[in-house]
């Protein structure tokens, strides 16, 4: 397993970390599998979404704020009971396809590591996993 | 990797893909293991649930248009903004077990692939992971 | 794969399962890979948050139950249209970094079974996946 550092710089930041993911596959060696990209904490996500259009991350960052706003009976003390319910919205991993020694991904999508914590340094952890058997023919 | 399409015929559009998943689980050979089943798409999503009573899909199209409605402060020029926020929130992906060589469900699950920005001839990938090693005794 | 029960003893109960799990990894002999948990049931969630403070649990079930309430123009004769979409919503398994032969989590993390159509004995099953050859140098 691997690891590598996201610094957000804001309370609420979504960065696009589908190179390091590309690297990730590149370096792990894996011809046909999967990667199971793991964020380790609870208030933050990683996701895929489109990434041509930053727009689409807006129309996220908007509607999860609706789901989980601030100001609701929480009784969690810290205060950012929101930060854990967009993360248990958005999901805390991918299993990403790896194919043909590359990660496998469709023409609009991108990898996403979302802080709704933040400014803070946080981790991705990288796991890569087999693929099985070929095709019976 | 393995690839089929979908082909969908409404704007929003629900289909069981538990045959299509069955069959390329049995022609992947994998005795113990798990399928990724992955959908290549941002406005799509590929879950599981309920497939015995279609009126499941019915409520849970209802809620998705609750959570992410059209009409918000969106910014996203094509007007998806909410198939964009359906596809995080239902998830474009699952990892299914595989066991004694088939798909291993519930009772009741039944795989899914959900088209919010159709109508549209759709993808989904599946990636066979390997097993690991059996139990220590 | 091996399986284990979880009893709920309420309507709504959510239930740390992460000392089964940690128990899967270390019998499944895996170094290297990821445990693949999955919950059969089409009305229960499997999912990874915050732990040390039980309050993030009580926050999580206050957002869902505003997000999937009771009292919509559900179709499902059932009555329990609101436990499938926190199901959905929740997502039904967890695929899991396992790396030197332990269940890898972040600090805070957790593993949580949450029955939104309980009391009832649930099953968690548990499908341990190999990981790929090690880093190219």
């Amino acid at each position: 397993m691997t690891r590598f550092e996201v610094l957000t710089t804001q309370a609420e930041e979504t960065v696009d970390i589908t190179a390091q993911v590309v690297d990730a596959a590149a370096r792990s060696g894996l011809a046909e599998g999967a990667l199971l990209v793991w964020c380790p904490h609870t208030t933050a996500a990683i996701f895929v979404n489109e990434g041509h259009d930053p727009d689409v991350l807006h129309d996220i960052a908007l509607v999860l704020g609706r789901l989980a706003p601030q100001g609701l009976a929480y009784r969690h003390g810290e205060g950012n009971s929101p930060a854990h319910l967009k993360s248990l919205l958005a999901g805390c991993s991918v299993t990403l396809p790896v194919s043909e020694g590359r990660l496998a991904l469709g023409t609009w999508q991108r990898v996403f590591f979302a802080d709704f914590d933040g400014p803070r340094t946080r981790q991705v952890w990288v796991q890569p996993l087999a693929g099985a058997a070929s095709e019976v023919p």
